[in-house]
């Protein structure tokens, strides 16, 4: 069976001034991608009924599929239901279906049916609705020579669900060998894609072609996706799976369920689940660890207090930094973090603590301390660890990156983990 | 004389899938608008010989100028000079400019010249190499039919370098009227684009058709563009911009010259400048405001300490507020934010500070203290004021506004303005 040639036209003036990046485009293209399926062409056009026109028309002659973004909306330059009314030679008429939808929209939001919201009713004679749950234009499909043509809306949130509700279903069906696939996601700290691929080539060298490795970067994290299409790949992947975990071990934070989840969400859940405080002391990052977890809904019952200690003076006065530590060994030292630790520990009557120090730069690095220097300590009560790293990079990828090694050493140390982590292999000597 | 025809070529597998976003082609489009030009079409394609030579012959015969990006690098899936040289008719050769400019590159970064690196120096027969100064691929020009082809690198800043320095200049030559374009770009915070418009239209609407008015948002801040390409509208923003600050006041945080800035950024010019000294007591904004401003390099002049208390504990513990404050009215209080922001200015020895503490959600709202309340309090020692604001939204967006928000209140009194701004008249009541 061929491949499906499946084709995208994006529409609207925002995508061609720049004024805002094409992000549907690729959420569609990734979509089709967990289908086996790939875009093979897209064109993205103005807001003008000449040139969409013209742009179907030779589109839908050489795609199977085409789906078409935008200009869905009940403004003058919404045109996607006209142009193809001329394109296809379907005249527009009242859809009843899209009216009864309008209808249900409006009361549901409390509003007035106003005239420009009825242009949205006005579709292509013989056409298929396609519902809408999140908006007040609905889709519609189109069979035009042997092509499909499926016009969706440019609202991202929109999009996404009748693409993954109505959409998808209706193309999966026409995928080569009625492919069901088999994925599974993996989220992983502190190894970046090429190292995990040297691995695999070194100590998994036969790894199976029926399960196919795809890497995703979502930064400071790394998705690793297992996919398969086959029952021999299913099979297989009871296999292989374990012996992957074995080989990156705990760089694996765990398997993505319905969404990805951030490493400080990955924190809390861990000290809601051991009923643990953590508090922070920061220096280089500045405040950067206490905002991420603080960001995570839940945090109160686990984190009670940050400190953010810029200067010596506050080291001192605020975490009780012996001031003769700080002459003698500098801010940027392993005396100074583990100083840190301890006082915060103490002042905010926490179980557990991360304390940071280190030149972000660019400017205040020395010969001893360069910039992309830094201390870290972690811990507990009298259990407290410390660890020398230098990451020579821009201030704000130095401090993400800071901010998430340390989030990363706590989770460690919630899991009872006894690996040394790779970001400390290469980025640990002094 | 008329508009030019300008097309793009897009290339890529990445670009496909949708692993990558396209943001280079934004990035030209914006460019060209600042010529007054416009991209008529644009074409996204895998890294295919045949769809990419059948895709530049059909581009070409319809544009005056078309941009293709990428497919300049080493690899076997680099396919633009190859492409090229198919559908110009004009084989590859080995251009000693580009040979030249490749020595060069591997002596600056010390590496040895390799075989797959060799590629790059094949190009079109008697194509005009463009310099890149930031990569290790040149880009090329190639006229074909009635067409300019540029040839451009898929690298962000290797692109923009070569459009700026190289391209755009070529470019403006040929726009209509030799356009010279004069713009002005605002900077603003607490008023949106709509509120603008309609303030325009009540207050100034005799605004002249001369001065374009462009609006981009960069979240939090808005940036406003006045593009005038005549004389007369060059002479007319001499009135109008300043009716313009009259207008929207100290909303505006100041003008673009190199590049913008960010709201921590102004905070932090102006403290410098005023040698002051910040500190902060955050609970709903949970270090957000610390890591925004200990972002910008030299930040550690103005700000020495900051407080993140999420629990009433540890703000009696650590900012001395009262217990019974607390228990009478609660830590979403005047009295709480202002106990708080005493505290920590003592605790400091800062001049100024913000104190924030506000019900951030999803859960923890009441009656009478509903999800997106938050109380903020701001000044110096004696001097401080304070304010309610009720902004429901998500859990994130709320931290992040209400972070803008203090920020620009520091902003607003490090300026001594005597304005109520907008977000205070819209989101102040109780």
């Amino acid at each position: 069976m061929k491949q499906l040639n499946i084709q995208l036209l994006m529409t609207g003036d925002e995508l061609m001034t720049g004024d805002i990046v094409d992000s549907n485009s690729s959420m569609i293209a990734q979509y089709l991608k967990d289908l086996g399926l790939e875009i093979s062409r897209k064109v993205t056009i103005p807001d003008n009924l000449n040139i969409l026109n013209e742009e179907i028309k030779s589109l839908a002659t050489n795609a199977d599929i085409l789906i078409i973004n935008g200009g869905l909306g009940p403004t003058v330059d919404d045109l996607t239901a006209e142009a193809l009314a001329l394109a296809t030679g379907k005249p527009l008429e009242q859809h009843l279906h899209a009216l009864n939808h309008l209808k249900q929209w409006c009361i549901k939001r409390d509003t007035a049916l106003n005239e420009p919201n009825l242009k949205q009713t006005f579709l292509p004679k013989g056409c298929d609705i396609i519902a809408n749950e999140k908006g007040s234009a609905v889709g519609f499909k189109v069979n035009f020579q042997n092509c499909t043509i499926y016009c969706t809306p440019g609202v991202p949130h929109e999009l996404k669900t009748m693409l993954t509700q109505e959409i998808l279903p209706k193309i999966a069906k026409r995928a080569p060998e009625g492919i069901s696939l088999n994925v599974t996601r993996l989220q992983l700290f502190g190894l970046g894609e090429s190292s995990i691929q040297k691995l695999i080539d070194d100590q998994l060298p036969d790894w199976p072609k029926e399960i196919e490795l795809g890497f995703r970067a979502g930064l400071p994290l790394l998705e690793v996706k297992l996919t398969t299409k086959t029952s021999k790949g299913v099979e297989l992947k009871h296999i292989y799976l374990p012996r992957l975990y074995n080989l990156l071990g705990d760089h694996i934070l765990g398997e993505v369920n319905k969404r990805p989840k951030s490493l400080a969400e990955y924190v809390v859940d861990l000290l809601v689940k051991n009923s643990q405080k953590l508090t922070l002391a920061e220096s280089c990052t500045g405040g950067m660890i206490a905002s991420l977890l603080t960001q995570i809904s839940g945090v109160s019952n686990v984190f009670e207090a940050g400190f953010v200690t810029y200067s010596n003076d506050i080291k001192t006065k605020i975490l009780d930094v012996n001031e003769k530590t700080l002459i003698k060994h500098g801010a940027v030292s392993n005396q100074t973090v583990l100083a840190m630790a301890e006082g915060a520990l103490k002042k905010a009557s926490a179980d557990i603590v991360i304390a940071v120090s280190g030149v972000a730069g660019p400017e205040g690095g020395t010969k001893e301390k360069p910039v992309g220097s830094v201390w870290i300590a972690w811990g507990s009560h009298g259990k407290i660890q410390s660890q020398y790293l230098k990451i020579p990079a821009s201030r704000l990828y130095f401090q993400n990156y800071v901010a998430a090694i340390g989030l990363d050493l706590i989770r460690r140390l919630l899991i009872r983990s006894t690996e040394v982590p790779n970001y400390i292999i290469e980025r640990g000597m002094e």
